[in-house]
């Protein structure tokens, strides 16, 4: 068995609470995963991660990329280390991509087939070729919790017809994955660990910019029956009232007992947004990226506007603050007062400016420590919502049936 | 009040087990200071270093250098955030040195004095002036435990006579940084925080590889009579046996009941050895540098060769190991299988490896915990041998008396 989704509690906008069990442990979702690249979080510890947040319940889980850990330090290595949680130290559950997105991102001279990608290495520019049979047999090396079906990323903007040629290849990939992995599962490097137990492939919902195509797409990947799916190829440049659209357009589609995961998004009211809208699971190099330019999240104060959108739902404000600016110099506040992860317990803006300032290793990790925290608890918060929400709507229906006895 | 210094122990061989009262608690000597440049131990978070070593005690105390404070954020402004200590969230001892050594060694256009020295910033050539005077100020406002004297560092080599007439302006410059420091020591930002306590001014010996200028300074110097006495000016490139015994010569003059300092030193038997002549501090950047390099220190295995010179004491050999190696690139071995710091107790060298080869800052990170570790764990374990030795060297005579009785 791959995975369990037990879902608890549903809201009136499509939000859900559930628990996705793992092999590798049990997740809380809404979730949002870090982005571990190569193995590593950027600049955090993953004693440290296992501690972020306020509540201090660190890290569910985070991802790792097949692209860049199969180039370094390839994935047989890994596999002879025991898969990417032993190699890392991470006991904790983990999602692996396919690739595909950083082969059609980074990578150069690629040349694609119906059979796979044939590209070069953005490192040395050495020759590789990744089909969906061997992003599976390298996925399955890695040993994530959580694998994902080969897909092409379409390039933005496209024309319908180019879409939905795309889409198709990714139809057809997505079903040779599937294939390829329920071939090759018991292959995984942890597979005495956890007798029985499997990784889990989840596919990939394509259709660019284009509602149509989305429903297609997400119809397509229905039929093929994969424990989980996914919605690629959006926060890709495109403006955010599309992003919601194609996400809402494809929810609809994808059965709703099964978690449903947004790649690469997204701001922290983004992800709030998403989630109240039924999205499961959202991964992000954001808070570390932007962490890494001195760009901190906090929640708005009392009056003060922050950046969200206005929506169906009340949610949180998210302020962004550029550390580097000189009116943080003397301030002896935290980054957040509001926050009480381990950084904004010990720190002042003041000595974060400075560490940014003169460039020092340490602020880019006291960074990313805070914005990882903001972002889990972000997904907390809308954890417990989502179950007050239920709670407040079964209510008078509780009074009531009491009322009758 | 600044200091008090409680010696519980001395070897035959001169090293001694103290304890060293201070401000901002006791450290507990021979010790090693890890070097914390701008307010930040590089690439180490606060609450790491307070873990690092085999017993998680972490760093007793750490240094903090002034010439980097001075030129940003500026003395002035960590002054008013309430000194090093608040500014850094450091609450344990600290000990900030004069400048002069960056002075003499990174900045540009040097113009020295009987006043003081005029110098260039190496960030932006901007003009500035550091008499013995300033230095205090500047140390005064940082508000380190320990503070030193202003001292010009010769060049290396130089002749007797130009040695003989730095020595004398440091002399000059050690009676002025000593009165001015005796008129403002109540202008230290934590006065009120530990009413009657102060800051220590520790004098500097210097006198270059003469060791007849080494005593006469030595001499000098105790004539001032400061609380403690660093010795400056050594491990500037002279060979290993020349350190010795310059260390060896001024510790013959320094008074036995007072901190002796040895500063800027060594490879991990070189402090081993120091500690063991009688020496009571040490700082050195080697640690941290040569993690950022790949450079770790590991305890020799029974029947392997350290690099460890053969001396008086026998004492623990220290292997060096560079982490890029091939040989490493599966090695599922921690650093050190005999140390029990964080990084050994969780990570593997094949990760270590990754981590370095693909520039991940996190490799700099666990490399920095681990050589610091191991530094500190040098350090616990000549204070334990002292204390035995001595205990050794009572137990006849205790034996004697019983059968008196």
């Amino acid at each position: 068995m791959g995975l369990s989704f037990e879902i608890s509690a549903t809201a009136a906008g499509g939000g859900r609470r559930a628990a996705l069990h793992l092999p590798h442990g049990t997740v809380q979702t809404p979730v949002f995963m870090p982005v571990g690249t190569a193995a590593t979080v950027k600049t955090v510890q993953q004693e440290t991660l296992e501690q972020i947040g306020s509540d201090a319940a660190g890290a569910q889980i985070i991802l790792a990329n097949t692209y860049h850990l199969y180039l370094r330090p390839g994935h047989q290595l890994i596999r002879r280390m025991g898969g990417v949680h032993r190699f890392m130290s991470w006991p904790r559950p983990m999602l692996t991509d396919s690739g595909g997105f950083q082969v059609f991102s980074l990578s150069e001279l690629r040349k694609v087939t119906d059979d796979g990608v044939e590209f070069r290495s953005h490192l040395d520019g050495s020759k590789h070729f990744f089909s969906p049979e061997h992003s599976i047999d390298v996925q399955i090396a890695l040993g994530a919790d959580i694998l994902m079906a080969f897909d092409e990323c379409v390039e933005t903007p496209a024309t319908w017809e180019r879409t939905r040629q795309s889409m198709d290849l990714t139809h057809a990939w997505a079903a040779r994955s599937k294939a390829h992995f329920e071939a090759h599962s018991h292959e995984v490097p942890w597979a005495s660990d956890f007798p029985g137990r499997t990784q889990s492939l989840f596919g990939i919902v394509q259709g660019g910019m284009y509602a149509d195509l989305r429903r297609e797409s997400a119809e397509r990947l229905v039929e093929m029956d994969f424990p989980g799916y996914a919605i690629g190829g959006l926060a890709v440049g495109e403006p955010r009232d599309v992003t919601r659209e194609m996400i809402a357009r494809t929810l609809e589609v994808l059965p709703s007992d099964k978690p449903r995961y947004v790649m690469g998004v997204g701001y922290p009211d983004e992800i709030e947004e998403y989630a109240r809208m039924g999205v499961d699971m959202m991964d992000c190099v954001l808070p570390t990226r932007a962490a890494r330019h001195g760009l901190l999240f906090r929640s708005a104060e009392p009056g003060e506007e922050g950046c969200s959108s206005p929506g169906e739902h009340a949610s949180a404000t998210a302020v962004r603050m550029n550390i580097k600016r000189l009116e943080y110099a003397e301030d002896q506040r935290p980054i957040d007062p509001a926050c009480s992860c381990l950084v904004c317990r010990r720190y002042t803006r003041a000595y974060l400016r400075h560490l940014f300032v003169v460039k020092e290793p340490l602020g880019a990790t006291l960074n990313s420590i805070h914005n990882l925290s903001f972002y889990l608890d972000t997904m907390s918060r809308v954890r417990g919502s989502l179950v007050d929400a239920v709670a407040l709507a079964v209510d008078p229906q509780s009074d009531c049936n009491r009322n009758a006895v």
